[in-house]
């Protein structure tokens, strides 16, 4: 057995929590037994539930908190009234050392917030990005910004493109993954400023990385590359729009079956191959995205997901802590420095900036 | 039978013209015996086509053309150098009165640059959008800008609002609209700066319209309201995006079903129930794009589009001849100018101003 991999888990994020979070502390536990967790949240609530659960129960230990942040609290108010609510002490336990990643399913705002200001975004990023991937045709595909950033410049989206790049090797294990822009057309010419800005400092940017230049929405799904780069509000309606048409084509498909009875036999003879086939589909398997940019490992989990989903978000930072992910980004973005000659460095004039990690309170 | 309903069709444009041109004008003619049909293009490629189809060949007429613009060709060469092509002798004829509607399933930015300058704008529209409409769980939903604006203020989502609204009415039926800004939440605090003053424009301007505040991705396909504006860049990855998720899904499923023998006989046992479940996914029932908020209708079919889809895009010209789709839009942005009191007209300075019809050239 290797050496332990503490997570700080915020019992009190989502749904169904605490038993989702506790049941998939024992999901992900029996997939890598180094694990070991901080539950933190009300004990009265945890306790009764770990109790029960033999092996998990002797590798977990309970922080109990008085509070928790709201769904629909605001981040910045969470921020500053929250400050020994769950999340914001399983964060804080990273920042200690006691953890090497935290997962909660709580408010997506707050946990970004409060991990940019425990963290502190990495060297040469100034803005962290929600980062997930989604299923393709042929692989997964990493996309980012998820919705943290709803303004970006174009120095944030070759930002993205750089933590993209790290993320895929890492999480997807792709060796020189294809990165690309969202845009509207694949022509040089096509889409709006932001876009074309970027488009032109990735060209102009020696990146180590493999960039294609642009792909449209329909090219997320094909799997036509594996990193998809765009701003946060962009990203989070693409997601949101690829999830509102799955289920509208399921929901027709389960009343067409269940209103004739051929259809009802024929479901269950094609059944077995079907839910393979849609296993990819299932959201719980894509469940973990993680807060990419900072000087710690926050993994969001969906916060109506079940105990299976968040084990996934589990794992999720289990694999960035393993293939220590933020070293490789800080990586790429010296090696981009020292393939900048000094007559280009001056177009990157972000990346060559100090850490901007003011504080946000 | 009612008066002759003359149609003005681009033959060279998409890529299975003018075959499908010619086949499209056939069926359409079928449902709706008024049609007339003035065939812009290549005589000696059209004339055989319709040498073979006895009803049609009697209400149509050859418009010989030299040239076509091409699937690539900038839009703004097409405006200054295509002036004799099929695409803008089509668009002329209805500026002429010898046609109602004009359909093509050319170059969209050729489309859309050369009505917007034979057409001119309608007084209080800035620009025209791309409207189209997707399938819902309930009905279908009305979507602008789906293009042909990468760049919006605030005012030109306004406007959107407006044109969305009358074309729900008149191609959807819907009596009383609901209309929605799309955005990465709800709550009236989310978004960018772009939908933060759309949202407060639209609240403030006593429209006389059910505008319901925002929507996020998965509400466009659910069907929450009729009417979803947005800017261009939006629109198109949204749209794009589902249909990239909608095929992803029937390929893998495809794929299941063809690779086991119980699945395949399944399959054939549900397929009426899922033939006619997924009817309203086939892009070809939705096809047909109007540039809406010009002097003039201009309808845009997919360029890939057959015969069956080409049908459908002319009827949605049929429809908004039929209804007068531009009287309701100027109609509506009257009703707006009367409701609203002298100190607050100051708010909307764009709906005030004249018709910016400028030429483009």
């Amino acid at each position: 057995m290797g050496l332990n991999l503490p997570i700080a888990l915020d019992a009190m994020g989502g749904e169904k929590a605490p038993y989702s979070v506790v049941h998939g502390a024992k999901i992900a536990l029996r997939e890598v037994p180094e694990l070991t967790f901080r539950f933190y949240g009300d004990e009265a609530l945890i306790a009764p539930l770990l109790h029960k659960l033999k092996p998990l129960r002797d590798v977990s230990e309970i922080i109990h908190t008085e509070t928790a942040v709201h769904m629909h609290e605001k981040p910045a108010v969470a921020l500053r009234q929250r400050r020994d609510s769950s999340m914001r002490l399983a964060i804080n336990a990273v920042s200690k050392g006691e953890a090497c990643a935290v997962v909660s399913g709580g408010n997506t705002g707050a946990l970004m917030m409060m991990s940019k200001y425990v963290f502190k975004t990495l060297k040469g990023i100034e803005r962290p990005a929600i980062t997930a991937f989604m299923p393709a045709q042929q692989r997964d595909v990493a996309m980012l910004d998820m919705g943290a950033n709803v303004d970006c410049g174009p120095e944030h989206l070759l930002q993205f493109a750089i933590m993209g790049d790290a993320y895929a090797r890492v999480v997807l294990g792709v060796q020189r993954p294809k990165v690309a822009l969202l845009n509207v057309g694949a022509e040089d010419l096509k889409g709006h400023g932001l876009v074309q800005s970027a488009h032109q400092l990735l060209k102009d940017s020696n990146l180590p990385i493999d960039y294609v230049g642009f792909v449209e929405g329909n090219d997320i799904l094909e799997g036509t590359v594996d990193v998809v780069v765009t701003d946060g509000f962009t990203g989070n309606i693409a997601l949101k729009t690829a999830e509102g048409a799955a289920r509208l084509i399921y929901n027709s498909m389960r009343t067409a079956i269940e209103n004739s009875l051929s259809a009802k036999i024929g479901y269950l003879l094609a059944k077995p191959a079907l839910t393979m086939a849609l296993r990819k589909f299932d959201p719980r398997a894509h469940n973990g995205a993680i807060l990419l940019g900072l000087n710690g490992i926050a993994v969001k989990s969906h916060g109506g997901t079940d105990a299976k989903g968040f084990a996934n978000a589990i794992q999720v930072a289990v694999k960035l802590v393993r293939q220590d992910i933020n070293t490789r980004i800080i990586e790429e973005l010296n090696q981009m420095h020292s393939h900048n000659k000094p007559e280009t460095s001056s177009i990157i004039p972000v990346i060559s900036a100090a850490t901007t990690s003011e504080t946000m309170m």
